[in-house]
């Protein structure tokens, strides 16, 4: 039923003075927020590191965070509801990996962003230090 | 002065039954959670939006998401904490960009995660439309 939920392809157009294209419409700018919601979260990018070297059952998953079984199943819902986890059964075990390769690159982008800032910052500190000496 | 700040290295290394490389330092993980909450916000999101096409100043930036420009310039401080814009001064303007190629493509990524959800969102709800057609 293709009218069950608002399946708008709306954008919202720039104004006349903005020569720009199309603004994103309200349907993408609330699903990116969202997602870079669930992702802000330090359990989650906890999660997220584990999965992202491999794919992890919850018990690996669990053990690797330091958190219950059942605490990390809660955040694995919530992941796969924003589709940035993807479960894989096998036998009687259910591994994670992250769901596709924006999420991979996602996460690789953000990681060297925050990797970048800290050696920057570590660099203006060091240097009034050697200056001093 | 390099002991002013915490500067520790120390990275939580996994545990002997995991035998993956380190995990991810506390610093990280906070840092990177941080760098995701400041993008998890629709206003946010509609700036970057705006300076992801091409430098803006704050008037312009304004009038495309249809806010006051105190209102933006408040935000556009936050993410200039956050390192995700950077102000270039020209005479009496100030234009803002997205402050590197890992946050031009951090926003490409998670767009691109979101699009690809609606299209297999609505061909989802368009297959049973069509079986009954």
């Amino acid at each position: 039923m293709l009218n069950e939920q608002t399946d708008s392809p709306a954008h919202r157009q720039g104004d006349p003075l903005d020569p720009d294209p199309a603004l994103l419409d309200d349907d993408s700018v609330v699903a990116l927020a969202e997602t870079f919601r669930m992702l802000g979260d330090n359990t989650r990018v906890r999660i997220l590191d584990v999965i992202s070297r491999r794919e992890r059952c919850v018990c690996d998953i669990a053990r690797a965070v330091g958190m219950s079984e059942s605490a990390v199943s809660h955040q694995l819902r919530l992941l796969r509801g924003q589709r940035l986890v993807r479960p894989r059964r096998s036998g009687r075990q259910v591994f994670y990996v992250l769901d596709d390769h924006h999420i991979v690159r996602l996460f690789a982008q953000g990681l060297e962003h925050v990797q970048e800032n800290a050696r920057s910052s570590r660099l203006r500190r060091a240097e009034p230090a050697a200056e001093q000496s």
